[in-house]
């Protein structure tokens, strides 16, 4: 943890590089001392169908979900939150100048106690 | 809000328009006092690899999971799932007729002061 | 239920067969007496942008999520997950064995309530 999981309509990468939006999220993940650096992943998806609001062929969506593990202060979580949203904003600023565009982010707090990991990164990074 | 988001093996384009069963979803979605209709994303996404059941080859899925905001009354969410599986259902009838199958929907409830949006879309559909 | 549902960086296909990954999951999934047969669902998903950790061009990961119906003891849920992630280390040591890999579980429990199925696998496969 944490886990950045982006899902976006497929017509969004005729004007929008969502590697930088991924990139802009990574920033704000990386700067936060909530988040251990080799915890971080960061991942877009494209979806092969989608409908977004009225249907309109100009209407696009971004969606994120960051899932962190339990336990940490509410209060932390949505101050990350925020930064990480309002990131995300500037990177998407021209869609989000339109009306055809609908931007989102939920995070998702997961039982530790039901989860396990194996991060090799994690000894190389210990090392600087 | 609502989120859809659908999962499916690759194999059933072959035989079915998943934009049709996006569609069929949709339509409910869209008729529903409970979504708004600029909150509405359906999504759809084929795995790059799968195994179904026992493995037969002519097994497919189509696994869907509706996002909403925690607060509604659990009754009136089962009646929204009920009516959205049943046109998923009737938009799936032939593969559902086949021993080979399976569909799934679950709802989950998405904790609103961890959820953060940004909806142009809903401007421009509220001057309707 | 149970659906295992896999992610990982598009890189990682160029020295890991991911269906062979898929195949050590659902061999450890068909064994257990948690799950029945007719309900598994293991499907993985290449990302189509991802940044992990501290962003080396080497970094890959693989992250899974394991949905189950909510009503199972803990304790054996947390079994069926270590049995579960051990497979896949085993299927994933190569990468593991490096420093630029990362591999995570976690277990996900649905509410029965609000969870719909129609799975005519089920008819076919009670029949043995």
């Amino acid at each position: 943890m944490p886990h950045l999981h982006i899902e976006y309509s497929p017509n969004l990468e005729r004007y929008v590089a969502v590697q930088d939006v991924c990139r802009a999220a990574w920033e704000v993940m990386k700067e936060s001392e909530l988040f251990p650096l080799a915890g971080i992943r960061v991942r877009a998806f494209a979806a092969d169908h989608c409908i977004v609001a009225d249907d309109h062929p100009d209407n696009d969506f971004v969606a994120m979900t960051l899932s962190v593990g339990a336990g940490r202060e509410k209060a932390a979580l949505k101050a990350a939150g925020e930064r990480l949203f309002s990131a995300v904003q500037d990177a998407l600023a021209a869609p989000l100048a339109t009306t055809h565009f609908a931007l989102s982010l939920e995070i998702r707090e997961i039982d530790a106690a039901l989860g396990w990991k194996d991060t090799p990164i994690h000894s190389r990074l210990s090392q600087h």
